[in-house]
């Protein structure tokens, strides 16, 4: 690819692993979408000189393009700014204009800063507009401007984009940021690529590179695919770049891949799981009843604004109790087959259905660990129910490998899938 | 500090920003807490060039240790140990008894591996027991052994460890790898550090950075102290490491910051809110009843093991309906106050009490938004209530900035805050 790219993340909190990074990984699917080359990522604390070290080393490398994120704010060890100018040899110069700007976002924040116009205050927010010569600011979207630094070619230096630490200001500054000249100068140089999306469930890693080893063999080519592969919440998840001339290529392998894995792949067009179910629901209302997942199905219902039109709750029926005087689960029938038990699950499935007033219903209970598992239901063991409306109740029992966590991470997606695939079924199929 | 770390994470899919990498951050906190100050992480895609740039870069910049993650698989990309291996100049040698030890292990896992003695399964195998001369093989917890390689003086360069990629993995084979001669010399040489946690909520970052200039000016010796401080789901966290002679001064500096944040500051000993929520229970039961979090409460009550022992369970009213029908909430109740508002907030909360049969119960009813905001209560407008057993049912409204997520997770924060204010108020003071 013709531009490469390294990204530098700053900040003791994250190369600490107190908090994850979400910048690295945004920053590079942008730039993966922007026909960049992502070489490096690099993680370094609030020291200058680990900062410097890490620059010199993509520039090393010969980047085109570096950007950084964090340490812009007005405090005295946000250097980062500082620590790029002296870098790049090119002085810092005040931007009157933009310390106006920096103070009248304050002023509207927090009209009773008392030291606005003199005291610390003043001192952060005239450190926040200083500049490195030649360079231009961007627009805070918080209170800290970026900064978009050219190529300084007799070094030779490769163009530096500043952003701000909090991934919100970041990704808000991301649209003017890759406009200012600088950046879209580079940016112009990059391939134009395209980006496919093929999602699996219940297909092997392993399976699949077996797969895409025999497809090298087999389609001409081939080379012309940039293949990534990863595992996701259960999901397996193919990624493709290529370049116009790999278009045909691309439609080869994926024909191979449907004539191999056509059972297990579910999305081509990179929808997800989430807007599949949206789709299918087609109108319809659902419900949930959780045990093992203790709600994490509802909240991931729940996370797209507007989910309301289509989920009307759940129940976190933890205690039997509970799944029998909220959701009608009758005591004997936990008595008799156990919590943990597909006729559970459809009496829960079925009473979420009529008391949440739903079409659809999904349950789970199960064994999430690390305790409670036996010999006949080990630790992983889940049962679910799907509940629709006019039809006869579908259960199903799985088991799920890794600790309780990921027990209940791979429930929760299954219970998503089960929904989907219970929804496209033939209703005449009963 | 005495023993400077770098750490390399490798792999495609965390470059490309397709998982996020759990690695880096782990491995930070172990070396923290062995005393290693970690310098630099860094990541990189699966080609050589770009692996050996990187531990080229670490080396050169003095680290005494280097840990990788990643890249031990049995296929051809997987090319960490090789790397590594030509890196320091070390030759490949095969371990007969660990290519044993391996296909023992796919033996078990997969008994119908048909191509076990013979074809690709073998070929991978005895790739992964290959390990460079004088380097050590760590067992695998999974398929792909560690390797812990001393430092080669000569060149000179560091100790490097090499770990898989899987987490499960890698967290399973570190207190061996760190117990491998090679890497136990290097850690022994690390300072033997003390780390505090503080956990502060209510507090601005900026408060608190501004309590600490001042302590670093009253406090004698105050720069043996290493502080960090991060936001995370709206708590403050701020963490010190010291050596022995910096217990004293940690001690005036908590002093310090109780005089002047004493209110906000609600953890000392390391503890979380889920810890102070667990004890303040001591032994009661909880429940829930959420609206706009939409069963996140629920989910963080019941992501620790043994919890069913103190969670009845939950209601996920989305629907006014699901309020009025599964606990309890008069629907002229919600016509009269809205959806969103204090006194549906409680009925809320009473109504999980008696229906989910519990002790306590907190409610959570607002706009998380992108839409649904008015003049009167804007996006980010929470209502909360909590319901003790014989105890006038407490409620509050707060604000919450940010976006949908955003707002879910600080008001689930939120609640568990004010579950456990409510349960340490003097229960004469009614």
């Amino acid at each position: 690819m013709s531009v490469r790219a390294g990204i530098v993340v700053t900040g003791t909190e994250v190369l600490t692993g107190r908090i994850a990074d979400q910048n690295g990984p945004w920053l590079s699917e942008q730039l993966l979408e922007l026909g960049v080359d992502v070489a490096h990522i690099t993680i370094c604390g609030d020291r200058p000189a680990d900062l410097t070290a890490q620059l010199r080393f993509l520039a090393d490398q010969q980047m085109d393009l570096i950007v950084t994120s964090g340490g812009l704010g007005p405090t005295a060890d946000d250097l980062t700014v500082a620590t790029v100018a002296e870098f790049c040899g090119r002085d810092l110069q005040l931007d009157p204009a933009l310390e106006d700007h920096i103070a009248g976002i304050i002023r509207r924040w927090r009209p009773d800063t008392v030291d606005l116009d003199d005291g610390p205050t003043r001192i952060g927010i005239r450190k926040q507009a200083h500049v490195p010569a030649g360079a231009t600011a961007i627009p805070p979207t918080g209170t800290a401007p970026g900064v978009a630094v050219p190529a300084t070619p007799d070094e030779p230096l490769p163009t530096i984009l500043i952003l701000p630490g909090p991934p919100v200001e970041l990704q808000a500054m991301w649209p003017t940021a890759i406009a200012s000249p600088a950046i879209a100068e580079v940016l112009s140089r990059a391939d134009d690529l395209t980006q496919e999306t093929i999602r699996a469930y219940g297909l092997h890693e392993a399976e699949l590179a077996e797969t895409l080893r025999r497809a090298e063999d087999s389609i001409p080519g081939f080379d012309a695919l940039e293949i990534t592969t990863c595992l996701r919440r259960g999901e397996l998840d193919m990624v493709t770049r290529f370049a116009a001339d790999g278009a045909e290529i691309y439609r080869q392998l994926l024909t191979f891949l449907t004539e191999h894995h056509g059972r297990q792949i579910f999305s081509t067009d990179g929808s997800t799981i989430e807007d599949q179910l949206i789709a299918t629901l087609d109108g319809r209302l659902i419900a949930t009843a959780e045990s093992c997942t203790g709600g994490l199905i509802a909240a991931r219902l729940t996370d797209r604004p507007g989910s309301s039109a289509y989920v009307t709750g759940g129940v976190v029926s933890y205690s039997n109790e509970a799944k029998s005087d909220l959701i009608d689960v009758p005591a004997e029938l936990i008595a008799s087959h156990g919590a943990v038990s597909e006729e559970v699950a459809a009496a829960m499935a079925e009473g979420a259905l009529s008391r949440l007033k739903s079409d659809v219903a999904v349950s789970t209970t199960g064994i999430a660990g690390p305790s409670g598992g036996t010999e006949a239901k080990p630790v992983g063991t889940v049962c679910f129910g799907v509940a629709v409306k006019g039809r006869p109740t579908y259960t199903v029992t799985r088991r799920f490998p890794g600790d309780r966590e990921r027990v209940r991470s791979l429930t929760t997606t299954a219970a998503l899938h089960l929904v989907v695939a219970q929804l496209e079924r033939d209703p005449a199929a009963g």
